[in-house]
């Protein structure tokens, strides 16, 4: 196979060259991606970016003379031609400069945040964008579009992304049962999906819901989705109009805050606590604004890890009947608990129908497939199965018979089982980390973060400037401001630092780092 | 693999029960799905599906005694108090009916059309449904949101699905290559992918765009979807405002008009012709309604499978600048031709970035993986990644290793230069089964469909529900009427009868048999 081979002999040839730092600093993960592997140099525009790259890991230093035209282009086999163009490309973005008769010169200075290339440069410290500033509030607050950038910048400490390890998966074990699948199902990459999933795979939603929701959800009430994501993109599509009041959390997930506003949605923030929601607080909104919507994530809640008590899940049940408001409840963190397992859903005590109870499974097994799904009575159903068929359509079958094959496996279980440990040890470092430092945080019981209050006179905002523009990248560290979090965008003491991402000694060493960032802010 | 194993033995266990009959019922595709096979039965509303099936396909008669709960309770090994369950609530459909001391018995009639469950229901013929209706008009006109269960209808000949018979496809190839992919990204499934999407990939498309669209995307120009439909609905979701005109050909794909209305835009409908455009008509509809984009798919066009010549596409690229239009060309059928290679998209005739490039391979190349792409200059690439961000977030990476590593390699060149042939002598098979018929239509130069012009006094609406209701369920047939692609949902003399999903022999059956049902109105 003529692509394939040489994928393969690109592979070998170029294995300490460049191109695995290249396709690394793309994608934003060198610690979690396989090793890169690039295809020959096409033209010039390919050519530029890696030369981008290079530039910015220092091969060459401030001065000093690239290759020639005619040395670069047997190196890379590209046309002289194309050599002469990407090197007039960087000539014009002002990364080297062209001395009459002798060649190309490197003219810029070699730190990351400076080279102008990834999106580094966007979160500079406010002393490196503009040396006038004031320093404590002069960033702009990140706006909530941005939390796909915060997560793709690449960096030594990663405690913004609350996403499981892919280092904590037991890899080869799941990638050699995923070929069973082509022998199962030979023709899998020949078909599509059904709207409503695989069957196969819903009857295992099924089975698992009854085991572990305390639901059994009838033959059409689940709907299998491209993640919990796509799940709550159907329900703002399927139910909100413009101008329609919804009730979600404060603090929520930044993402489902983004979708409600573009649906332009009036948002209404209601409180969450560790011990869960003031329901007389609940029922006043819902009295008096009559929201289409409340979506809620009661379960180890993102961003806080706080848990919802299943006396508040029946009255909001019955409120909801009350009130003529669809519960949206969001449960992607159900199965990440550490000692006992939580209540069970709101959705298991609605009798009336009013609750889209949307699953992620992305958080702790197989983020490469993006499976999740959603359950809803047969109404609810019909609109949401409308918006899917209008929307991406039907689930890849390839993910969903992955998925179904594996997903309930005992193999499968044990290991969720050992995750859990190895999660709650991750939490306890960091935790450990943090004593004496004055940072203040409710201990969660389930979830991927820790939601930490920063003492007065520490902003989120400069900590994070700082933590992704110190130096010489060797010790970025990131992690998530809580106004990303705010509904309405506001100023906020927290901020958010998931454990999930690094083994205990880089959580010791990352936060370690942090606390040193805030404490330059007068600490 | 305690799961795994149990589903072997049950798939050998029950291989020639009922199961797969249920399989293929619920995804409505028994051609093409691989042999269903089901986890046991886990209560009582599978039961109750799995007796739905059993009633359905006329495994007892009007009358009959079912087998007693204790019996059925053996036979699946399910509590007596679940088959209990289930048997009341096909009572309570009125499937079933109880005697008194004696058991249960079945008291429906057993027509597939009439038993209640899956969506064949929706289609039944006037005559099944409304015996006081006079026949013509009665039968509501399909909404085109109903497309997919059209599709889901199971049928003999199946007309209505543009899509690529598996049987086409080189499964068991696929498959075995498919696996490397295992090996070369051992973390692929626990991978998050790159919100663009993933680099390898991108290089990829970009290679095959440079090859075969006429231009070389920069490398920030391309975005990875889960199919060209999601790609729509991006732009849709990015681009377009409630009240917004947006220009639309007529005829046009269906779930594109869904997604514009459900946006609230103003469709303007512009008519395609076997010769293109109107450019006088597009300047005028662009001058008056000032659009703020013209969907368009120019090549081998959805329905109607028309080109629009290269001089119209460059003009276009014109008056979109001069109207500052955004041109979202849809190009799902570039690589199904027949003769020739179509003209250049209008993609690499715009200078000035007004045209959005939407590619769809789903149609003929692994439509289980659901892999598509836009091309975008910045400005408008993000707003589109924002919008991404918004809804599904990057594409599943396990679907774009499959689909990099093997789309372009030299066998599935050589596959699709077979499909081609494959698919004109198909289109050729129909076409000579039509000779005499008095239906007229412009003989396409590319993709999967004949859009065909009705003899006057012929409705569509009536000739599907003849066609999908007939008899016994054997002869059944299934196409698409006209209306579902217009935009503003008016009649239409035309249906769309795809070539694809069947052969020669079986298409001369199906358009034999659909000749007749319309002889039956009159001819």
């Amino acid at each position: 196979m003529e692509h394939n081979s040489s994928v393969h002999s690109n592979r070998r040839d170029r294995a300490a060259g460049s191109t695995s730092a290249r396709a690394n600093s793309r994608s934003g993960r060198s610690a979690e991606v396989p090793d890169g592997f690039m295809l020959p140099l096409a033209n010039s525009s390919e050519l530029a970016v890696e030369l981008r790259i290079r530039i910015a890991r220092g091969d060459w230093i401030e001065g000093e003379k690239l290759p020639s035209v005619r040395r670069m282009s047997e190196e890379t086999g590209l046309h002289r031609l194309t050599v002469y163009k990407a090197y007039n490309r960087l000539k014009d973005e002002g990364l080297i400069e062209s001395r009459e008769k002798s060649g190309y010169y490197l003219t810029v200075p070699r730190r990351p945040a400076e080279t102008g290339f990834g999106s580094v440069q966007r979160f500079r410290s406010p002393e490196q964008s503009d040396p006038e500033s004031s320093g404590t509030e002069s960033l702009e607050v990140p706006q909530p579009a941005l939390l796909g950038e915060l997560h793709s910048v690449e960096c030594r400490y990663q405690f913004s992304q609350a996403l499981i390890d892919p280092l904590l998966l037991p890899n080869s074990y799941l990638s050699e049962e995923a070929k069973h699948v082509f022998d199962l199902y030979p023709r899998v990459l020949g078909t599509y999906a059904p709207l409503q999933g695989d069957e196969e795979l819903l009857n295992v939603l099924r089975r698992y819901m009854s085991e572990t929701c305390g639901f059994v959800p009838e033959g059409q009430e689940l709907l299998v989705t491209s993640g919990g994501q796509e799940a709550i993109h159907l329900t703002c599509e399927a139910l909100v109009r413009p101008g329609d009041a919804v009730l979600i959390e404060q603090p929520s997930y930044s993402i489902a805050i983004e979708m409600f506003k573009h649906r332009n949605a009036r948002l209404v923030p209601v409180d969450i606590h560790p011990d869960g929601y003031r329901m007389d607080e609940i029922e006043a909104l819902m009295r008096r604004h009559r929201p289409v919507l409340f979506y809620l994530n009661p379960t180890f809640h993102n961003p806080t890890g706080w848990c919802v008590p299943a006396e508040q899940r029946k009255r909001l049940a019955d409120l909801a009947e009350t009130y003529n408001c669809i519960l949206v409840e969001d449960d992607a963190f159900r199965d990440v608990y550490f000692d006992a397992p939580p209540p069970p859903p709101v959705y298991s005590y609605d009798t009336a129908g009013n609750t889209i109870y949307i699953r992620s499974f992305s958080k702790y097994v197989f983020p490469g497939l993006r499976i999740g799904c959603l359950a809803a009575r047969a109404d609810l159903m019909r609109r949401l199965l409308t918006a899917k068929a209008r929307s991406t359509g039907g689930t890849p079958l390839l993910n969903q018979k992955v998925f179904a094959h594996q997903f309930q496996s005992e193999r499968s279980r044990r290991h969720l089982h050992k995750l859990r440990t190895a999660l709650q040890l991750r939490k306890e470092a960091m935790e450990k980390a943090l004593e004496g430092s004055g940072w203040t945080w409710h201990s969660p019981q389930g979830g991927l973060n820790l939601w930490i209050k920063l003492p007065e006179g520490i902003s989120p905002q400069r900590l994070l400037a700082d933590a992704l523009g110190s130096g010489s990248g060797e010790e970025t560290i990131s992690f998530v401001p809580g106004s990303f979090f705010d509904p309405e965008g506001r100023p906020d003491p927290h901020i958010r630092l998931s454990f999930s991402m690094l083994n205990e000694r880089r959580i010791a060493e990352g936060v370690a780092l942090l606390r040193a960032h805030a404490e330059k802010q007068g600490f």
